[in-house]
């Protein structure tokens, strides 16, 4: 390895004061690795630079070292830099145009396809394959994988974001992208050097004692400070251009199937694309 | 942030070369944090050693830090240390030891149950909640979170093993953890630190030609080097005691619904614990 590079790390102690939107937060153990994580922020503007070779294959190779169930890795990535197709999918994505702008799109594929060839050219039956438990393993260690991946580019100076739209229209985003049956688009990671120019901070997240139970699920202490969060997060929005709060984007966010921009009709989906879901 | 540690890293021109199974394999970019996420192994064989409150925060910020679809954070964990609830959480995964033997198990809920509640209490709808796609969130962010959280863990030396044996038993699994309708234990996942008696390596992956393609989709190229890597997993599976390459045991995993252990009527406890998969 000739070449070894590492983003400057600077403010680790600012990250977490902003990761939960409290200038007193603070952990008492952390380390250069921590450090990336807990800076991610989602990058939606980047320059025009590329994203070269070996640093794609650095970043896959993080992805196939993330765990993986029964060490199937049922899961491909399409690395995209075609500035055509980059534009179809976009459009096919709800229209972002970060997408465009990005040097490389990767499409994270959940791939059931490889073992169904593996089981015809053998001749065996594949039957534990036709059940939604499948499926979502499928899906399961195609996100482990990708987030590995979203570490490993930042790790590298690299910004992302995932493209959940992706899932609007599953049929012609695989139509473009040659998919086999057996094979879905579970979401687009683009991906670049951001650009410094970008309006953007790292979000604060729920207060941990809305997430972290201990022994059994508390619903009634994981939601004491949610007025709180509320409070914090209507502030980062409206410093960054943005209105309302928490409770207000999730609850318009999930209120009806029009939200959905399509993927109300994803199991109808799936099984056109030959993913159980039953 | 007062004390701050990291595991030693030795050896990452190793990993790289363990990792594909392939003494001639190469990065030509790396760094210390790409250096934790290609030595990853799952380890299933702990020491006693606590793993106390600071590291369980810093894992936790890790794992909020990853990405979740618009800011939903539609999961909870539920931190696990009594020694009677693992073992009765263990007898629900298949028996595995490693359960019992785990100062920590970490069990990841896909959790649309806070936003339901929101809902609720301000009597607003929620029918996009309604559908497989939102179910999907909720999964595909829960694993984002968690392989956050087992990268934040290796940084700070300690081991993990992702369990989906979990979903062997859903019901029972959701009681013991007295969870709220609308969520699912999607996965547990042990952390300890390593026994540095257990007999285990980085197991290889499939050769990235397997699983990156360009533009498109690519089965024919995909699947050229298969042979090799059969081999090559062959050897590492004889070194470690175990039989069998590749294909075999793939083909063997999904042979039939019986390998499923129960997880082929996963969809209908999706449906009995308020999760939809319409």
């Amino acid at each position: 390895m000739p070449i070894t590079e590492q983003v400057p790390l600077t403010g680790q102690a600012v990250s977490i004061a902003e990761r939960y939107g409290d200038p007193d937060a603070t952990l008492e153990v952390s380390n250069d690795s921590l450090a990336i994580q807990l800076a991610h922020r989602s990058v939606r503007a980047f320059t025009d630079d590329a994203v070269d070779d070996a640093r794609v294959h650095a970043i896959v190779a993080a992805a196939q070292s993330a765990p993986t169930s029964s060490n199937l890795q049922p899961w491909s990535v399409i690395a995209v830099r075609d500035a055509g197709r980059r534009a179809r999918l976009a459009d096919l994505a709800n229209h972002q145009q970060f997408i465009v702008e990005a040097p490389l799109f990767l499409v994270w594929i959940a791939d059931l396809d490889r073992v169904r060839r593996l089981a015809a050219r053998a001749g065996k039956p594949l039957d534990g394959a036709d059940y939604l438990e499948t499926t979502l393993i499928g899906i399961i260690d195609t996100s482990l994988a990708a987030q590995n991946a979203v570490v490993a580019a930042e790790s590298l100076g690299l910004g992302t974001v995932f493209v959940g739209a992706l899932r609007n229209r599953p049929r012609e985003v695989a139509a473009e992208l040659n998919l086999p049956p057996h094979t879905v688009a579970v979401f687009g990671l683009a991906v670049g050097t951001p650009d410094p120019a970008e309006r953007a901070g790292i979000k604060p997240r729920l207060p941990q004692s809305a997430v972290l139970h201990h022994e059994q699920y508390d619903a009634e202490g994981a939601d004491r400070d949610l007025a709180g969060y509320d409070e914090s997060l209507s502030r980062y929005n409206r410093a960054h251009g943005l209105t309302g709060d928490w409770s207000s984007r999730v609850l318009a966010r999930l209120a009806n199937a029009d939200a959905l921009h399509g993927r109300d009709r994803l199991r109808d989906h799936l099984e056109y694309l030959g993913l159980s879901a039953r």
